[in-house]
């Protein structure tokens, strides 16, 4: 069994974003030399998450707003007891649930074995520093 | 390390729907030869889901009923975005996050280590054309 | 390839509630062996969750009020189909899906590859039972 690990950092400019990192994880699974397998692609920290969707503007634009929606940023101590405790972003914490915190891909031949649309985000819900991404490829 | 890849083609006659595709990949798996190891599953859409639950018709159900609440269809430009670039699914791609794209199961003794009730789905939230899920045995 | 395979059993006293299991998958993986590989770590009854987020009170108690409001606990047979079945848990079932069935770890250099604040929980819905959990380590 071959495996090969790689630590992402990313920081992106805004509190919330996403970025498609899928020309990284391509690079990391031909350099594995892996031709069968899977790799793990997760956010290391829990207000970000990695998934799997569209690259389309007007759908990230859709997601932020359902995202804000479901569970809206709120700095104040009255509505998240997390933002009793010096934090802000008891948010965060929620609107990565909804989109995950992983994805795991298969590896066909020596390629991320992909749908037509499909891509890999970074999704960021508290962002403005820097935040790691951990790819771990396995197989043979 | 031993794998096996197989890519399973759905249709379902309705825009949303749940079909129990656990055969399927117990047959995959059984090919596979694989005692002790892992079987990806994985919608290959974007709007659409595998995931793991109950087969029970009324669950099956509550869970449109309550998807339709938190993304509702809507194929105006009004609501989303994605809906102004020509298409019509947007709700789709958000019922798809809440559902998630991928189950990784257990193999143990050549089998789905699986509890009482878990049952693998795919779940179709922009139906009435051919789709793809994924199906990836790794083990020994 | 070498694989370790474990259920363990977990009792919550309450209906909703999480438990932090990071220390047991930290000495399951320690067991294995596995330098390189995977864990996977996911509930095996379809009312539970495993997850990772931040191990603070303050967030749990927010998680569990946000999912109150997405998806309320209801015996009665008129909003849930699933609660006329006999059954009391349709919202359990729907709280699993917000909070995800399973996660998968890399394990780097024979540990959790984990970001600093990154913990492993046991997530119930339905709880006052005995529930399992599934361990599968993989890797070499």
């Amino acid at each position: 069994m071959k495996s090969k690990t790689e630590h992402l950092t990313f920081n992106l400019p805004t509190r919330m974003g996403f970025l498609n990192i899928t020309p990284e994880v391509e690079r990391i699974v031909r350099e594995s030399g892996v031709r069968e397998g899977l790799v793990l692609v997760n956010a290391m920290h829990i207000t970000a998450s990695v998934f799997i969707n569209d690259d389309e503007s007007g759908l990230h634009a859709d997601y932020q707003k359902w995202l804000e929606q479901l569970a809206p940023f709120d700095p104040s101590p009255k509505r998240y007891a997390h933002n009793r405790t010096g934090e802000d972003n008891a948010d965060a914490h929620m609107k990565r649930q909804i989109m995950g915190r992983e994805v795991v891909v298969a590896i066909t031949a020596g390629k991320l074995d992909f749908g037509p649309w499909e891509q890999i985000f970074y999704g960021e819900f508290d962002g403005r520093r820097n935040k790691r991404v951990l790819v771990k490829v396995i197989g043979e």
